[in-house]
């Protein structure tokens, strides 16, 4: 039994898929959640700026009393890779998570995944799902733009610009045929209702961040670290740029208010 | 007379713009540039962020022997305002020079204003006509995804969904009838074949990058500032993240390969 919280991080806004999740299994835990918002996106930067902001992430939620960190999004995660950037407690990224749902979902063996180029440049995904099945074809395409097209609330199922760019995306997976699709940036559950008008009703969509809270769900349940809390567990919110700005952010990503405090910070200091 | 450096910064690749300019109008004159890029975008940011940013590029400059400083950068040159974070050199940022070349340009004193949320948000473009001239109408409107766009190559004039995305900005700023469109950021030259081809030919479109290098020109030449080297001038280029990255962008941007060195730098350090 650990009555500490539940450390999440992410770029922005979108560790908030994991965090809906998290409420949902768990909803006696405390969650601390830090968004890097005033460095946001890591997709576009290079590995070694990515694993410099990630380290500062992991440092900040450490100051709290946390028994557990997921790294909710999926450039870091890629970045990691398989090693172990914290050693002292649980830690998961939300590569293996996801990986592991494709590959039990997939009945074809042809898994599609994107992502941002730095999640699709370091072939994490592709190298997962190989070490679980090497049989399983794994066909990855970099998507610039939809990280900007929902932290900016181009999100609506018939926005004509996220449908063109998703589809230009998507052609070359849905070439293939797969029957799987990883949306391997915690951002794109947002836009899932596009995303499954072009891939059609016979494939299934796995969603990186909830995935990751299932896994540490599973995680805290092995090693008997559930909170013994009979109330609700509370989230506690910290960004790097303007609190204003993530709360109407996430409003529009949650599709309700922040339930929580949200508190403005400072990396560095 | 003076043979110290021009220091230009940017967000990211977008001041390359007043760059370009500056080796056209003064080619003898050192050029040190520095861009944000682990870091960039400013322009989905808070104000107060942008501020602690745009601080932490003057003081980076300031390591170097310069004589002047350009903000090529739409987004901080808004929230300095008609502040003067620079006092002991010649300082501008890129509205007061798009704003008075766009009123030399107007003949029915309809000006529009695209530029990145802060930019529009802080109406700073809109105060600085005004004071040249209160009659004249200023139409303004915030363009989120451009910067994005731009920086990931969604360039090529037939870019469907960078027209998409530009028709949808500037429809209402075309709807008032404007003779003359500010480019308030520093990016958007690169798709000015995309907003000309939508506007049409009878609206005159002002570059802010561009208007500030012939603004620094203009204070050079009163001050008694420019170089007496005979050579050409050098440019060095620093970017906060990787420089493959940077070159590899800035190709697309300028069209060819950057000339100069570039490094990298972590600001804080």
């Amino acid at each position: 039994m650990n009555n500490d919280a539940i450390g999440v991080f992410d770029s922005g806004i979108g560790g908030l898929t994991a965090v809906k999740e998290l409420n949902q299994l768990l909803p006696n835990e405390n969650i601390i959640y830090f968004g890097d918002t005033a460095r946001v996106p890591y997709g576009s930067r290079s590995r070694e700026t990515v694993m410099k902001y990630a380290q500062e992430d992991i440092a900040f939620l450490r100051q709290h009393k946390i028994k557990m960190i997921i790294a909710a999004c999926g450039t870091v995660s890629s970045v990691v890779g398989t090693g172990k950037p914290v050693k002292d407690m649980p830690f998961t990224g939300v590569i293996l998570p996801a990986a592991k749902a494709a590959c039990g979902a997939t009945r074809n063996k042809k898994i599609g995944v994107i992502g941002t180029p730095a999640t699709i440049r370091s072939g994490s995904y592709a190298k997962a799902i190989k070490a679980i099945d090497p049989k399983i074809q794994v066909i990855g395409n970099p998507c610039p733009l939809l990280v900007h097209l929902v932290e900016n609330g181009y999100t609506q199922r018939d926005n004509k610009i996220t449908i063109l760019a998703a589809e230009e995306y998507l052609a070359p997976i849905k070439a293939e045929g797969v029957d799987t699709l990883i949306l391997g940036c915690t951002h794109y559950p947002v836009i899932k209702d596009i995303i499954g008008d072009i891939m059609g009703e016979g494939v299934k969509l796995i969603s990186s961040g909830a995935e990751a809270a299932r896994y540490a769900y599973n995680c805290l349940l092995e090693q008997d670290m559930f909170s013994d809390r009979e109330e609700k567990g509370s989230n506690t919110f910290y960004v790097s740029d303007s609190t204003e700005l993530f709360k109407e952010n996430a409003k529009s990503f949650l599709g309700h208010t922040v339930e929580g405090d949200v508190f403005s910070c400072s990396l560095g200091d």
